[in-house]
């Protein structure tokens, strides 16, 4: 089974927009043992759309068009797929009554334009998962291939909006190419979630193994530097069964972890934050943040978590030094310092009524601060005793009745630019906490 | 001129890599007026590599190959180059001295295959820029036409290291692309930002703007939703000289933005955060944020833009009902309300001593909460005169001293999911600062 991707959308080829979708389809056929030889953009023109379709058909068995399903007269694929098809484009009056519902719903007048979104080419069937308010295409075809044999074959139409497109490609374009597949080898992948060593560090602990895998070819191990999201270690594995994959990567993960030790913090879907917070919440710990580089993005990332507010009450964001003095507690004295960071911490533990305080503070950039390099940040970690936090309000001077047994801090030099330094400031504090939580190293 | 992007490369179409080269190659061939109609992902395949090169010359004039110039066994463009040319593949001496040199210059050991570098198809010429170990090519190539006249086609090839492409392409390829195209037409764009209409309903704005420059085909305009960044509208302008263009350019900005009046908050680089944030600065305004549901995504946000430290005094998470209520002063009572999410605003900017306070409090999901839908996010924006924040750090009860003479207030209802919610939210929250500053509407 052979699956292109044909991504429309002049912007796509403007370089407006980076075509992401293609390369997330890319991998998600390949997990699914599903083969991709050519992907293929095109602008928002008709006859283009329609031709590379037909080029895509004639050397694949199935195609994933992604975009041009807007409310739009720049949206064309229902019209491609319908001369495709050599079908005409239909009204569908469950779908009208579903977009007029969606935009009633949400209190807003719908403009009249987003109708055409509710027209099909006729035989061809709408993708059950529908996210926004554009629905997805199943189109069945039939052409006569080069030894005159029948060859049914498929486009489906997904949105070019990611979170829309990956929930219909997961949740019916994949299960239906494998069924029309008939896939029986089952390919399984598991990232192993890190922070704390660089690229090339974890290539060096994995490197005898590493060579043992080159010479097995399966299973295979792939790194991945993800940013906020830290350094993803995947290992993929090929089996004749579901069953026998998943016992070849549960070994694989077995010895992985054997040589990387806490430097793995989860597995796939676990963040940082979701780890933390669940570590927290098993601990029965409530959380407080206090920041000033990051500026927000530490209690951001947490409530990406749902199910957050059990644990996280919230923070202060002492951007101003002014704040971080007589909101949180901060002494006089420079405040890109363990010393500030500290204070910070237990300051918001106390103002916010929170068991766990952390903060951080820093120079984000572009320009030096108090004579302290871009990229100098300074982190602490306080962690109380479950209901240790204290009356909620009372101010951060009062400090007596406390001990705040447990104290984590570090100062490090992040690289990159403003956004990196933030980013990887937020990964390295939750890591700091996640640390002494689970017990230190 | 017609100008074709073929990117070569299985990690690519695997998605272990995105393609961005095609992206900024497809915006330097547009500012530059060489059409570019399709770009292709293939993989690294002999034939599959040469199928696509032929179909791209098939239908432009021009062909830039990205990638696969390395020096291993995979690297596979220059023979698939001399396929096309139907030429052999032959070693440069010169080219092989030069690498031999660049190896023993920094004092590396030279693999012995990265003499396979120096090869080049017979008839092909070296591209002067090489920032690298792999030269780029310059393939002439001579196909008979539809009509039988002669067709002088061209191939470039260019490493798929971004800034090694990048030197060879603008100081190559677009220069003789330009060269063999007679063009002397100057090409600009320009991005206006918006936030508060749908993409439909933007379209419904310019519909009889639309219409016309449909007719006319120069400038163009095409819409973009963005996110959290707004819905972009680019207009695109094409004339004889630079001058030119960006008097058409002037001229439609103009036009579009009688149309969509206070919609338009910023031009291209422009964002949210940095158009509020210059407004507040110009007013002497100092802003404080109260959050709930974005968990500090506001104060995030703000803190990207540099030189927010002038303005931005930091914030409140207040996450959890209780530190509403205690830290910032809500009266007890439903904590989804456009009430309290002004007595948020109130709360924190007496808490941070700020002239400003927003605030935003609703419903991300995945549960409803005090019977309100997800998606139900309710906001505030309180502004006082200059100086007008009160003592910082005072009870956020303190409400007398200050009439806070502007409150605006909002209440939505938000699509999508947990994320999407929140970043709507960040936007239309300071979208209501924005419009408020901004004189209202």
């Amino acid at each position: 089974m052979r699956c292109e991707v044909v991504a429309v959308g002049t912007e796509l080829l403007l370089g407006q927009i980076t075509d992401t979708n293609s390369s997330w389809i890319g991998e998600q056929l390949a997990l699914a043992g599903i083969d991709s030889f050519f992907q293929t953009k095109v602008g928002d023109n008709l006859d283009r759309i329609v031709a590379a379709i037909e080029l895509a058909l004639s050397r694949s068995d199935a195609v994933i068009c992604c975009g041009g399903l807007g409310p739009t007269q720049d949206d064309l694929t229902r019209q491609a797929l319908a001369t495709v098809m050599g079908v005409d484009l239909v009204p569908d009056e469950a779908m009208e009554e579903h977009i007029i519902g969606l935009f009633s719903g949400r209190g807003r007048r719908m403009p009249a334009n987003n109708l055409r979104q509710a027209e099909r080419p006729e035989g061809a069937e709408f993708i059950e998962q529908m996210p926004g308010t554009a629905p997805g295409l199943i189109c069945p075809i039939r052409r006569t291939g080069g030894s005159g044999e029948d060859r049914d074959l498929v486009v489906y139409a997904v949105p070019g909006v990611p979170w829309e497109m990956r929930e219909m490609v997961t949740g019916t374009v994949l299960p239906d190419l494998q069924r029309r597949a008939g896939i029986t080898a089952a390919i399984r992948s598991r990232t192993l979630r890190t922070w704390g060593e660089s690229e090339s560090g974890l290539a060096e602990l994995l490197a005898d193994r590493i060579r043992e895998l080159d010479e097995l070819g399966n299973p295979t191990l792939a790194f991945l530097a993800s940013g906020i999201e830290g350094l993803k270690v995947r290992i993929t594995a090929k089996a004749p069964t579901g069953d026998e994959a998943d016992r070849l990567l549960a070994d694989e993960e077995a010895r992985v972890r054997a040589l990387l030790g806490s430097l793995v913090f989860g597995v796939d879907d676990d963040t940082m934050e979701s780890v933390t917070l669940g570590l927290l919440r098993d601990r029965g710990l409530t959380l407080a943040t206090a920041e000033s580089l990051t500026g927000g993005m530490v209690g951001s990332r947490l409530c990406d978590v749902p199910g957050a507010s059990g644990v996280f009450r919230g923070g202060v964001v002492s951007y101003s030094s002014e704040v971080k003095h007589q909101v949180l507690g901060v002494p006089e004295g420079p405040v890109v310092s363990v010393e500030a960071a500290v204070s910070m911490a237990r300051g918001v533990r106390r103002v916010l009524g929170a068991d766990v305080g952390i903060a951080v503070t820093g120079v984000a950039g572009p320009d030096e601060q108090e004579g302290r390099p871009v990229g100098t940040v300074c982190m602490a970690v306080v962690v109380g005793a479950p209901g240790s936090g204290g009356r909620l309000g009372s101010a951060p001077a009062d400090r007596t009745e406390d001990p705040e047994p447990v104290v984590g801090h570090l100062e490090v030099r992040l690289p990159g630019g403003r956004r990196q330094i933030r980013e990887f400031s937020v990964i390295t504090l939750l890591g700091l906490l996640r640390r002494h939580l689970a017990g230190g190293e």
